[in-house]
């Protein structure tokens, strides 16, 4: 946790996969379901709490972009950066969900409005740290991201999604 | 958390499936690998800390099993034994991680004997209770589970994740 409150303003969960497709637009009347997809990289699914501010995004996308959980191929672990891997950035309030007897709360999410803007930031960030990565150009990674608010259906192929939790 | 001392004792993920896939016995000269598959249900990722003993499992296993979190063809959210639906467990001890500069750190993770140990337990009540449920067993779904220290080659399909976290 990263802030001097100790209250926790985000969580990420981070799994490895060699593929992955995310829904980014439902099917409508007259339109079928929009996807986009990724090869190898990282699904990072994030959720922010109550008290989460703009000021945690710098943080929150250096520990992620550099923590070292992705394989290379001699199975040796580095940063999706430097793998360089793909990322896909999932939206998921329901990280911040809490057991109350049978059901979930999530009395510490934070107001959609908020979040909304928060995880914008937090993709352009990513964005721009891949665009400003010699490596990650060069090997034409991608980096896509789901529809706040959306259901997020995924579909995602793994050489064992190797789950991480980083709290913020 | 569950226990007194506030201690953390074991850490399980959720995600809801359309379809999963796990190997379970990796390939080897003379023989290919073997996997398990579940149709529509719930995959839980299961981590130990120090200090989980037995005490842990039939809370663990009652709050998994009855949270309700699994979707009906309605819309509804029920128990993965109301839905009912097929369980896939996966033994993570990643989940266990902390970041320590740009390295994942796994102190707190139980060790490997004991650990596997309370995973066998984990799912042989899960099993039990699966068998126990009459709805369950007239449906037919299954429970299956990875095996305790492989990587866990990991494939799934969903219609929203709905990824949650419940800590013990």
């Amino acid at each position: 946790m990263a802030n001097a409150s100790n209250a926790l303003l985000a969580r990420a969960l981070l799994q490895q996969c060699l593929y992955a497709r995310l829904q980014v637009k439902p099917p409508e009347r007259g339109s079928e379901a929009k996807w986009v997809e990724i090869q190898r990289g990282l699904i990072i699914y994030v959720c922010f709490f109550k008290g989460a501010n703009e000021e945690i995004i710098p943080k929150m996308v250096n520990t992620l972009l550099n923590v070292k959980l992705s394989e290379t191929e001699g199975g040796k672990y580095v940063s999706v950066l430097d793998l360089p891997g793909s990322i896909l950035i999932v939206p998921q309030a329901t990280l911040g969900g809490k057991p109350k007897g049978r059901s979930m709360q999530y009395h510490s999410n934070i107001d959609k409005e908020t979040g909304s803007a928060l995880y914008s930031q937090f993709v352009t960030l990513c964005e721009q740290e891949l665009a400003a990565n010699t490596r990650c150009t060069e090997a034409g990674v991608v980096l896509k991201h789901g529809t706040y608010g959306n259901r997020q259906v995924l579909k995602m192929d793994t050489n064992g999604p190797f789950t991480h939790m980083i709290e913020f």
